[in-house]
């Protein structure tokens, strides 16, 4: 009999008060409020690590949720990812508490030169002895834009032109610069560097001009364990060329193992392996000692919820701005401006029902768009099984709905059960993050693209 | 009688091998090798905070010095300043095993948009308690410029001129965005923030157009305490209306004393008091049990210096190629391409000695332009005492020669003595960097720019 498939966790959160439970920071044992706090992180870090979680997963956007009512008041009102923090900065003092947890940070690429970039994740990985990744995003909101000094964003196949020279830029300074014999540090010799073996990248190309060497020596990981979670047919081809680790976010486990199929595909028709990547899919764990306590949990949260605050949330992700609808109005393909039709996902989630405007803020306000999975323990535990059979996917990436219980829940009652029942690993891997996740590296495998291109 | 003047230290550094020490990375018991380890940043910090330093003061360049024999290859042999590694990502790690150190960072605001780097700051702000600091630079490697995709960097004066501009970016987010009674975190309410009490700054200039709100609540101090070192008159000016600490580095007390002397006058031009911003000199202290082991000392020590570093150092500092003049040619007032005198000051330092190349790589190649001050730990007291009276610093900005044995001298030897003769407090103050430093805040005083902009 072959071993059971392990189930892989990631927590998902947010340098900031509410990320994607809207409402919930104002729950009494909330701790949200406390993200300006080196102690918080430290806390929740040594905890995700108890857990031997594979990471914490940062996201983040540059600009404010202010598509609903063409406002942000919402948003600061109910402290709808806003305000919000730099998410590189809570990393190093995460590190210094913790041996194994990886630290996969968002950071879009429309907003910073690469070149100094590369140095910030060069640095992260040297301080994090190889346990850092980088989540590609382009960046989704005109307000971000605007801010930067751009009329408004770019369009989206466009960006996503302009990020892989970006990162055909990054993988040049990170693989290519430094030869592994570059580094000398020989205090009998007193070279530190041979400098034969530093290259300029000599980079000309359509959006960047960069002729010099990289600043940083090389790192454990050298370029960071790449993250990303584009969903469009351009983001597919753009994760199937670069992604060691997707999230996905869908509603039923059929819409899942739809996208974890093709993304699969996308591998393969850039030249890699299955093995090449990991999938997560978001879900949000509600349990408790029993199952009553979990319903009870479940009912105590939804409480807390808001709908003013979903809705900014769902109209900044959409672009839809939801003030204009009647909250009991359908919601089925509604098409905005940019094409983008996330709200179809509502409709295909359950045909048979009718997705109003508040049937959909309700939905998203708990877990986003993926699945709650709630009741006692080994119900939980069944669902996550269930699904992780049904859709091919690698684990998940957990939200919260109450920082840090949910998490805590899942550590102390979650984790046990599924090593009882084999499917959850009772130790580390060691090694950088690349080798905790693949069992191979600490570099990127010879089939990636940063490792094909040539000065 | 009235109490003595008190002397402050604060210990200058970077995140990288050799930062003003060329060559001495190679001493046997320096560690800077370790700047990639979390591990050393954090030994460093709780060294100093037992010394009671103001701060640790980071410097930065994202370029490299390639103007020596227009090549990099001296500064990668001897490790002078590359590899360097971001110095932002070093501080919370810092900050997370200190309670009141300061920490200033170095950042060139040619180089980043000020949208993002007003939140890294805040968040900064907020992960210390408020005991950030930022050394405003405008960037003095082309190397770096054409890494970001400019022919060049901008012109001297240019640069200064964006940098008002950026500053009052930085001053409206900062100050102006988020009013004190924004914030309600009220639970009970369920409202975090007032939204009419959050403004868009709608600045619209000649280098920037950020029309929306800042992206991070009011952090402790709001503004960083601000840090400036030009010593150009254009650079003058603009410490004189901006800088909270100035950083200065002369060779001889007489030059150190007519800045001190200028800025002042430069703050009063800008209706600022001589007891709003705090000058610090450079200086290099050597010192051991006995003066015959600081002498041993400072011998090894100087065993270890290189001469292709310091002039590398040297080249790339004023921008003249000293690799094409002899070793003996006299230096004195060279013009480079930009109009730099840099080397005029060697005439100045000594007008009787004749300066040739070798003696101003000699000169440099252990504590910078500033003066070294050796001998046993009397004699260095002596020194400081005689310094800090002659020049009306307020303290002294500490490079070291090999690290931490430098800098565990002055903790160990000199600080004792100093608190010995009164001239060096026993506690720290309490509250944010900018309490310690001033005794008022945690921001601003209405007489600063930052203070005085309107929305």
């Amino acid at each position: 009999m072959s071993a059971k498939r392990q189930i892989r966790f990631n927590a998902f959160t947010m340098n900031t008060v509410g990320h994607q439970a809207p409402g919930l920071w104002a729950h009494p044992r909330d701790q949200m409020h406390r993200y300006r706090q080196l102690s918080y992180w430290t806390e929740l870090a040594r905890l995700l690590e108890r857990g031997l979680f594979d990471g914490i997963f940062l996201a983040d956007v540059l600009g404010i949720y202010d598509v609903y009512g063409a406002s942000h008041d919402a948003a600061l009102h109910h402290a709808v990812q806003v305000p919000s923090n730099d998410p590189l900065l809570i990393i190093p003092a995460m590190a210094a508490v913790t041996e194994h947890l990886g630290f996969g940070t968002t950071f879009s690429l429309t907003y910073e030169h690469p070149y100094p970039f590369a140095r910030r994740m060069s640095t992260l990985d040297h301080l994090t002895e190889g346990r850092v990744g980088w989540n590609i995003v382009t960046g989704y909101l005109d307000s971000a834009a605007k801010n930067l000094g751009m009329a408004k964003q770019m369009a989206h196949d466009d960006r996503y032109d302009m990020a892989d020279e970006y990162l055909d830029v990054v993988y040049k300074l990170w693989e290519l610069s430094w030869e592994d014999a570059a580094i000398e540090r020989n205090k009998a010799t007193r070279r530190f560097t041979n400098p034969l073996r530093v290259h300029g990248i000599g980079h000309e190309g359509v959006h960047f001009s960069v002729p010099g060497i990289h600043l940083c020596e090389p790192s454990p990981q050298r370029t960071p364990v790449l993250y990303q979670a584009g969903a469009s047919s351009r983001g597919r081809l753009f994760s199937g060329r670069h992604a060691e680790c997707v999230f996905m976010c869908m509603p039923t486990a059929q819409l899942l193992k739809r996208s974890v199929d093709d993304f699969h595909a996308a591998l393969a028709e850039c030249g890699r392996e299955k093995s090449d990547a990991l999938v997560y899919g978001q879900a949000l764990i509600i349990t408790g000692e029993s199952r009553a306590k979990a319903e009870e949990k479940l009912a105590e949260y939804r409480h807390y919820l808001d709908l003013d605050a979903s809705l900014a949330l769902l109209s900044g992700w959409t672009g839809v701005d939801f003030a204009k609808f009647d909250l009991d109005a359908t919601v089925e393909y509604i098409e905005n401006d940019a094409g983008r039709t996330a709200l179809a996902s509502f409709s295909k989630a359950d045909p048979s029902r009718t997705w109003t405007v508040r049937a959909a803020a309700e939905f998203i306000a708990l877990g986003g768009r993926g699945p709650v999975l709630s009741g006692s323990v080994a119900d939980v535990c069944d669902q996550l099984v269930s699904w992780f059979e049904a859709t091919g996917i690698d684990g998940f990436n957990l939200a919260f709905a109450v920082a840090n219980e949910t998490f805590e829940d899942v550590v102390n009652l979650v984790v046990p059960e599924l090593q009882r029942q084999g499917r959850y690993r009772s130790a580390y891997q060691p090694g950088t993050l690349r080798e905790k996740l693949f069992g191979r590296g600490p570099r990127l495998p010879a089939n990636h693209r940063a490792r094909q291109l040539v000065l």
